[in-house]
């Protein structure tokens, strides 16, 4: 008998009738014998629908009150499962964040899990009860109501399951697993089997939007294998597990795309020390995240310096830039919102070479050019004008010998 | 300096502009330096809605799980105040039901409060928050969500009002105060300036459903004045306080009518002891509240018995008598839904003789009889024949002087 934590997302609980069908792959997992313990999001569009209703109330809503009001989303869900498990005669509770022990630090609306104490749903597992757990939420040390921002509730999930220790994590969602490329842009993307939480960590932040990043950060820090699966079909989807656990490596498991970028160039900046600081002291400060920043070394002790923030963004960085180019005698700014981060990950890659050089010879061959390069350990990206990254998609994944038969 | 509880209702909060209103008027007590506490109820509708939800899911919800899904009303309208007086620079915070300490016996759907802490609220109105707490909702002593039945808000109210030894509960309704009578069919009613807890409890268990009867048993053991009035005016509204704080002793401060009652007659029961056991017990079993009984003696060691309940339960307490009937060797059972209860109420009447009689010479003056009476210490109550009853009501309320002029 294993432990087995699922969880559903919005469009899985998204009406009554869903969540029928929820209960009944939950006691299909019960009956094999599983102590089963459920992680509910929202129903589709009830978060929307709240942070519609707060805006009426405020134009600024506050951020524990606006935690307050939506952790009612997951509790609506949690309840209603668990009364039907109930009403089909299954010993099932539902524990709203606080009661379940979720513990977060203060920032509300993105807080971050510091302990789960478990006690109430190993004492209901013990009972062989189903717990249903409201997911997207915790409570900080106070008691107040948190919540752990868009996607939480994979994180609740995740944790939750390490802190039982439990053997497998569902993630239940509208796509069937994690696929080598986005297959609405690249037709002979397939399926992975399995895929690492390194690979997936790349994956989630380059904007393959299955899992929150944060909890992949939590599998990985607490082994715990994460199958990610459709709820409308019973097919296998992918596991997401550690490099370590024997998985077949891939050089290049997957190519992402992420067209949600803009570039801001600061020409001719005086190359002393601070200056990087002063640069993107404001742009941090403004809460707004780089990405990529690409210093290019000139003559004369100056330099260009290059870097990308997220489309919505891009208008305020640059503003804030060009009050900084003038401060700091920066020649010009300009910028550019038609790009996309093209970028092809493998945990094989750290042994073996000539991966870049692949992708460099695989993008010239189509005439697209390079802008901006970055690596990591397992990971190559390059910036290329946002037209052509379907086509650099379709021709990376061709050359990488992802193609499906 | 004194501490006021503010509790509004569904229409009261029953959209985002409502709830504007509300803001103003909690901000202007804040304002006159008062310490505020606010008790919601949920949006109008809402725990309607949230009832028909939870009997899609099940047939027969679990108690539970219905009380963890019916929170969610109150936690929307109070996040969302205290939001808005939040974005109107009022320092402010919302409280759940838990988090008020608000602890209740284990009663799912109808939970009695045992204790209220206040720790919380305390702290927090010593820093000048404005404290805004979930009503109709409270915790048991493992944590789990409880709430208190239909218009359990304004007992919420009450006794946060008492734990906090509040200087006053304020009751924000749709109705400007008690009246004399219900204005519908009386129209010479009039506002009550003030009502004793006594005379309130009587009023309330007979169809003037202003306050929750329970919040009202609270508020006298407490003795904690309560001012029903209006959310939509400024106008006073009717205090609801002792007798004996040097309030105006009416002989009768108000006729009521109560239209949901059916009679049912058991004849020629067998004058044994033990036999009202067995006529009242399988009612009682069935959850049906029985309201008045009468025994009439009758020779040769025979009684009939007669008992109303609510229309509601007529046809299934009617069937229950008509097996038991037969047991005991009753010689007929019969009943009758087309009745009215008729009374009159008031504190003076424990120290003035005569009213039951002008009560009934009223009601034979318009030639309406009198099929059951029963009385207590500040109530007199007749059976009338339905069609009778605002006749009744108006005649009677013209018998002891309670006409607007």
């Amino acid at each position: 008998m294993s432990i087995v934590v699922q969880k559903y997302g919005g469009t899985s609980v998204a009406d009554i009738e869903r969540i029928k069908y929820v209960a009944q792959r939950v006691t299909r997992a019960y009956d094999q014998g599983h102590d089963v313990v459920v992680i509910l999001s929202a129903m589709a569009g009830v978060t929307d629908h709240l942070i519609d209703m707060a805006s009426q109330a405020s134009q600024d809503p506050d951020r524990r009150e606006l935690d307050v009001l939506l952790a009612t989303g997951e509790q609506t869900t949690s309840a209603l499962l668990a009364m039907m498990l109930k009403s089909m005669q299954y010993p099932a509770a539902s524990l709203m964040g606080y009661q379940a022990d979720v513990v977060t630090d203060c920032e509300f609306g993105n807080a971050r899990i510091i302990e789960i104490g478990g006690g109430r749903i190993k004492e209901l597992l013990q009972k062989r009860n189903i717990v249903v757990v409201a997911g997207f939420q915790g409570c900080d040390i106070r008691g107040n109501i948190t919540t752990l921002g868009r996607g939480g509730s994979d994180t609740s999930a995740v944790a939750i399951a390490a802190a039982l220790k439990a053997d497998v994590c569902e993630i239940y969602t509208d796509v069937d697993g994690i696929y080598t490329a986005d297959p609405n842009i690249c037709s002979k993307a397939r399926k992975l089997k399995e895929i690492s939480y390194d690979e997936m960590l790349n994956m989630a932040s380059l904007g393959a939007k299955v899992l929150q990043i944060r909890s992949v950060g939590f599998a990985k820090k607490f082994n715990i294998p994460v199958h990610v699966r459709s709820s409308f079909s019973d097919e296998e989807g992918t596991m997401v597990i550690s490099e370590d656990s024997g998985m077949e490596q891939l050089v290049v498991s997957g190519v992402t795309h992420d067209k949600n970028q803009a570039r801001i160039t600061l020409k001719k900046v005086p190359d002393q020390p601070g200056i990087a600081a002063k640069i993107f002291s404001p742009i941090a400060e403004a809460g707004i995240v780089v990405d990529m920043i690409i210093q290019n070394t000139r003559a004369e002790g100056q330099t260009d310096l290059t870097f990308t923030v997220p489309t919505g963004d891009y208008a305020k960085a640059l503003a804030l830039e060009k009050r900084i180019a003038e401060e700091i005698g920066s020649e010009d700014v300009f910028g550019d919102e038609n790009i996309a981060k093209v970028s092809v990950i493998g945990v094989g890659m750290k042994n073996h070479s000539g991966v870049a050089s692949i992708m460099f010879t695989t993008l010239a061959r189509e005439n697209i050019n390079i802008a901006m390069i970055s690596t990591s350990e397992i990971r190559i990206s390059c910036i290329v004008e946002e037209k052509y990254a379907e086509l650099a998609v379709r021709v990376l994944h061709s050359a990488f010998g992802l193609d499906a038969e």
